[in-house]
């Protein structure tokens, strides 16, 4: 049904007996969990969701948990009204957007249980919940997968979104539940902890979006100004004596380079230290900051020497104060 | 019903698909977690849970992720037919026994994830599932209420419990699940998980039960001999000049100088260290080595230095190479 308005829920009560409803009348329920400021690939992920299930529910909420005190919370973009525009009209419609003021709030303020939290472990890593001390102290971890690529530069970040996507499976009892490959990581480990924990959601990978330009779709884009994605630059062409343009590759240069990596190891070039290399000169070259650039197995995103069984290069790259994820599959 | 031959299930999907169409027909789920060896205290947690359901699963499964290397998982107790024949005719019938085999396998076995096993973190508690290797890798913890108490001698005890359940629950899929209070700390650690995590569950704590000469009722009682429990001793009585008997208390001086500590304080006498002093020396006296004895905040656990709000003593005492746990409620 095209521009059908969604139901709106915020309330956690509300929500799972929505679901519940809905599973009783025999509907599959997708969903796709999000933090707002959609586009074009969160639209996909309601498109692939949709080829899934007969009911969708989209989640907005952007979660605390994930996010350590240093990080960019408090300036992660929001536009709930664009958003629900969005679902109705670019993606034919969603049945729920849940919309949940504060999940870490559990009403009772707990005096005893709080005054602890200023005791943290020691070595702990502290999520912006933890700060806030709401009493919140459960969290899911996944071991392994959690280690190295964005887990290296974001140690709550993996804690926060397993706790989260559990706390959102709990509320909405989905049948089936779809992630992105841009954010690759996360999308194994969400298969993990499914796995692990026995949930019974069926968990669906969607492919990464582009924008023309190449560079994958993320809503940290709208921070990037036209010139830092790449600009045009003249310069004096002293062999032709005449005024030249070239075209300054600056974050497309995450995308081009990676391309060039994966069409270099179908070639042969399967020594992930010098794949590796010429992508980061590329992007250092272009003005980018590498934060990590890692080729990975695609199951076990163990890093690899030599891309010798299915392989995905996985990069985080700052332009200015913008940090852009990116990666490629390899098969070989 | 009395009698009733419960249906044995244990396939994970074989249990979510029944679970689901109970849930289908309007039928509340209640359920129980047991690691099998059933006594009169898991039949009144039954018996409890029909309180408040329409339907019973007890699940049968001794989960090794709670267990240390060094710990009894080999020497657990284990009686499946006797468990059911209880369950059957003790406890009035259950509807579903759910006794998977392993809940750690996965099927697949992962080489490259394991290969990764062997580098665990630095300081980081190993369970009996982490050292059999089976690629399982995510785990849930309460970071708070998990410390202290049992958790202090047995480090991966509560991390173990809260994993497992939230596989059973979202294996089970129950409206309502019940746990003792004998395991306190684990009930408290529990609904704490369930409120964090949004589960759809109701958890009801049952009281904690107790043979009649005191001692709470416990799988492991089975390895006590008689005498471990109390036995008479004669001795010369100078005095009058004859032989005498006394009634020499083991464990059951535990549940004695707990209910001694209970009325103490409600005659005023609120100050731990006092009341903790008193029931050591009395188990030490008895031969039992206390593993802890403290008394705590009932919901936060907190450590108290004066009984002021509703308390509740909880203690770990070895007998031989048992470990028994016990706990009284205290209000003042």
């Amino acid at each position: 049904m095209e521009n059908k308005e969604p139901l709106i829920i915020t309330d956690k009560d509300d929500m799972r007996r929505w679901s519940r409803s809905a599973r009783a009348q025999g509907k599959i329920v997708g969903f796709v969990p999000t933090m707002g400021y959609l586009h074009e690939g969160h639209l996909s992920l309601v498109q692939e969701c949709k080829q899934h299930s007969d009911l969708t529910v989209v989640s907005i909420y952007v979660n605390p948990g994930q996010f350590s005190p240093n990080e960019d919370l408090s300036t992660y973009p929001l536009d709930f009204i664009g958003d629900i525009n969005k679902l109705k009209n670019k993606a034919g419609g969603v049945d729920v957007v849940f919309h949940p003021k504060d999940l870490y709030d559990y009403g009772k303020y707990d005096g005893v249980v709080n005054a602890r939290s200023n005791g943290l472990e020691e070595g702990k890593v502290v999520s912006c919940v933890e700060n806030s001390g709401q009493g919140h102290e459960t969290w899911v971890r996944v071991q392994k997968l959690e280690k190295g690529l964005c887990g290296s530069s974001r140690p709550v970040f993996f804690k926060g979104v397993a706790t989260i996507v559990t706390k959102l499976f709990n509320l909405v009892e989905p049948d089936v539940a779809v992630f992105g490959k841009k954010d690759y990581q996360q999308w194994r480990i969400i298969e993990r902890m499914v796995r692990d924990l026995d949930f019974g959601i069926k968990i669906i990978g969607a492919e990464l979006l582009r924008d023309p330009d190449g560079l994958a779709k993320s809503s940290r884009n709208v921070h990037l100004s036209p010139e830092q994605r790449k600009k045009l630059i003249s310069y004096w062409d002293s062999a032709s004596q005449t005024w030249s343009m070239e075209l300054n590759l600056q974050a497309t240069s995450i995308s081009e380079s990676l391309f060039h990596a994966r069409t270099a190891a179908q070639k042969g070039q399967v020594v992930c230290r010098e794949l590796k290399d010429l992508v980061i000169k590329t992007i250092h070259e272009a003005g980018g900051k590498v934060d990590y650039a890692e080729i990975v197995d695609q199951e076990s995103l163990e890093v690899l020497d030599e891309i010798k069984s299915p392989a995905v290069f996985c990069i985080a790259v700052w332009f200015g104060n913008v940090r852009l994820l990116d990666n490629v599959e390899i098969a070989v």
